[in-house]
């Protein structure tokens, strides 16, 4: 990201959520703090689980099991399959589970044997792979995102993504309600939603929250103006072609056609040329 | 109002509606029905209650009284004070208690005595007034609207008031609750908010709707045109200023010179100039 | 209803609102503020229009007819094809319209000629009845209502309704959208709301609401409990079965079995007894 | 938390969040999906920030720092006054960037020098202290809570606040909406908001809630069930004082006595004793 904030790099693609742990905390912080970037497009790479080991266990050897508990859930039937009696110890992400095993970290009954993580981890953390495709879930991906310096969003595509970040005014109890709102009252879908500490105490968040639609939208233009005014602060990550190519499901009203048939009916009222 | 509609004359004040009985429908409905014309200025008119007789009856004839009963509430003091032993009947109206004692209709013990009504039933009903000024709320008043031929709503006031009627597009339950928040996220006050049948079944109504500010505010136009993207239908009725000249409480993010700074600010987003 | 009241009656059946002209505002008052009385059920009379003349018009007579503008819009069909030249003009309610053929009253071109009103207007008013059914709108009904002295309601029936006013706090813009709140948050869907004056000055309101379901209904019943606690004051006006027959729509998780597996599952938090 | 679970322990001190960081997810992820365990307590630890090195590192050698940016934003005044010149580089948390210095972890321009990180980390990962107390926001605090295995909540204190996890019950666009409705219409406040995945895909979110107030608190009850209604799934997570000892900010209309009487209003009118 710092490559191309100083221009040294055009792009730059980053994790930023995973359907089994949750956001990348390090990249959001970094869009929603550093200088400023946007993103330009996202990419999918579904998620495979893997049982990673120190040289030379082998799965005989395997007592104990480090991983995260969504991980441990996704292959819980491979692990009844296979190593029905091993120990399962839970960490704080997969990577923190390849972490511990490669440092031979002890649990509560010496070194953990094996972690069940990403089978990117078994280079990254000189791993061996005593099994891959462990996971029963087809869904588990990790979304990418690839990050620009600002300018012009890509044209508006027929599913397209807007991602930005909202500073509350001041932590009065319906803030958020009224951020959602403002995406509501003009039919805009909601996609994803995060809080993250603004860092000046408990308590204090801004939400990231990803949506439908393109900011040439006119549902989601007056909704990014409706947030402006209401929020401190908002900043603008992006809007972006879904990966998934759904489009987005319009209430009636929300269209920009019935939106340009409103603005010219409301010019016509300013006007005096009254019509119903 | 039809002497309008011909170019006849140029405006008509009719009365819209009244603290004591709410709503003058026959003004309402031929403003929501019939060919369009606009709310050019508002204006106040005190009500001033007056007991009315038959030529000839006197105080002390006055066995029964009939009234509507808001006129009643708020003639009760002068009532114990000077009739405190007459039976009081109520009225659909003040103006129809006033035709009863006209036409001596009976009530259960022979002719009504008496109606309290407007001073100026009086003479539309050829009776005489026994008192007046007998009502002890200073606050009941009749609010008349000076209606035009559709033209471009005079410039915006300190404190101006905009009128529209609302069809929801079919009666599902939440539609009042939709329009209601057309307004709400946008920080406009209603000041009144009337149902009216469409005349296509039980359960079908248009709302006629008074909000705080001009239809020239930014606020009140996104609030329109939110309105018109929702309902099947939407009647301008005018924008004019406020009688009572109470300035409208904006809350943040709500005034014209926000909305265009926001404005701005997407402009530069689509543009590619992202700023914070 | 003062017969009702005073238990010379046990019960009266009044209009309560038509879906050509709305509300009866004179039952409506009288319920608002009067002694309390209950609904104990609704009846739904059709509308049928007549053209009512003086004693000895004849349809070749008839140049000008007075009406609501409603029922004139209801009868189109029929005086275009019966009496294609003739005026017509706008009275406040079909009611009067009749009244002013009986009193012979001048419109701008002489006394009018007939009336379109109710047929039961014809004998009221003392006309005669030159056509009947002449409307073409088969749903105009006007409903009335049975009402009694308070008293439990009657058994929850398969389509109950149930009716109440609410009376805001204090006028602040957000009363009415807060109460709408409390009914849509249980999943309770309303058929009706209508605004009247309180009497105590111009944009001061309570609101008369009929809503699906029964006082009994768990989720009738928390709706109700939400108004009392956020109202000024709540005047129950009695639940009884629709109708129309039509059952409520219930969206998920407002079932009274839905109630009372979440109470059950409350009471095992506040006992410490934590199930999922 | 498993040695509280399988009874080992009576209780457990863990870290939940943390006002530079955010969730600790580990934790959080262990309370939504692990066997359930409750919070009987919050207790608040200031973070106190500390430059870390390699043993016999000094701050002439510091030419490069890698730390969170919250950690950094909150350091930057000492920093400018101390080590202008020295590059910083993020890291994902404070912990990890202790880590990197800990293992020589190689940035742009060869290993890292130092670490902003919290006091504690210069044990865990046996790293020296240079300078301590150098973050200059009083008030970076991190929560712990106390686990304790299911059993009746501590009694409600002058302030408590109640912790769940709401599981929506399709990925409909107004779902969180329709969540924080549940609390905003018994004027219940949020504390905080945190979506953390299911593992069941991509855009598919659990959502843990702080909120203030006492399970026993009719306000929060009522709350509760009516989120476990329109919720896949609740997870009571526990009530218990706050740490900060803010009471709550009521509402008309949310108190236990105000709900109490319109409890009373409701019962009087299943049973036909109508009062206003």
């Amino acid at each position: 990201m710092a490559a191309v904030r100083s221009g040294d790099a055009d792009g730059a693609v980053v994790p930023l959520e995973n359907s089994v742990e949750g956001s990348v905390n390090a990249t959001l912080d970094e869009l929603i703090r550093g200088e400023q970037l946007i993103i330009a497009r996202e990419i999918l790479i579904p998620v495979e689980f893997a049982l990673l080991v120190r040289r030379g266990t082998t799965l005989e050897d395997v007592a104990t099991i480090v991983t995260h508990p969504v991980a441990e859930a996704q292959c819980r039937a491979w692990l009844s399959d296979n190593l029905p009696k091993t120990e399962v110890y839970r960490a704080a992400s997969t990577a923190s589970a390849a972490a511990m095993v490669a440092n031979a970290q002890h649990g509560p009954d010496g070194p953990y044997d094996a972690a069940i993580a990403a089978n990117l981890a078994a280079d990254h953390y000189r791993l061996e792979t005593l099994a891959s495709g462990i996971g029963d879930d087809p869904d588990a991906v990790t979304r990418f995102v690839q990050l620009t310096r600002p300018g012009a969003p890509p044209a508006p595509d027929r599913a397209s993504k807007t991602s930005l970040v909202a500073f509350i005014r001041d932590d009065h109890p319906g803030a958020l309600l009224e951020i959602l709102e403002q995406f509501a009252t003009r039919g805009v879908n909601l996609t994803r939603i995060e809080s993250r500490p603004t860092g000046s105490g408990l308590g204090r968040y801004c939400f990231a929250v990803d949506c439908e639609g393109h900011v040439n939208d006119a549902r989601v233009g007056e909704a990014l103006l409706g947030l402006r005014r209401v929020c401190a602060d908002v900043r603008f990550l992006g809007s972006y072609p879904r990966a998934d190519g759904r489009a987005p499901t319009l209430s009636y009203g929300t269209s920009n056609a019935e939106f340009a048939a409103a603005a010219d009916w409301l010019a016509s009222l300013r006007d005096g040329q009254i019509v119903r």
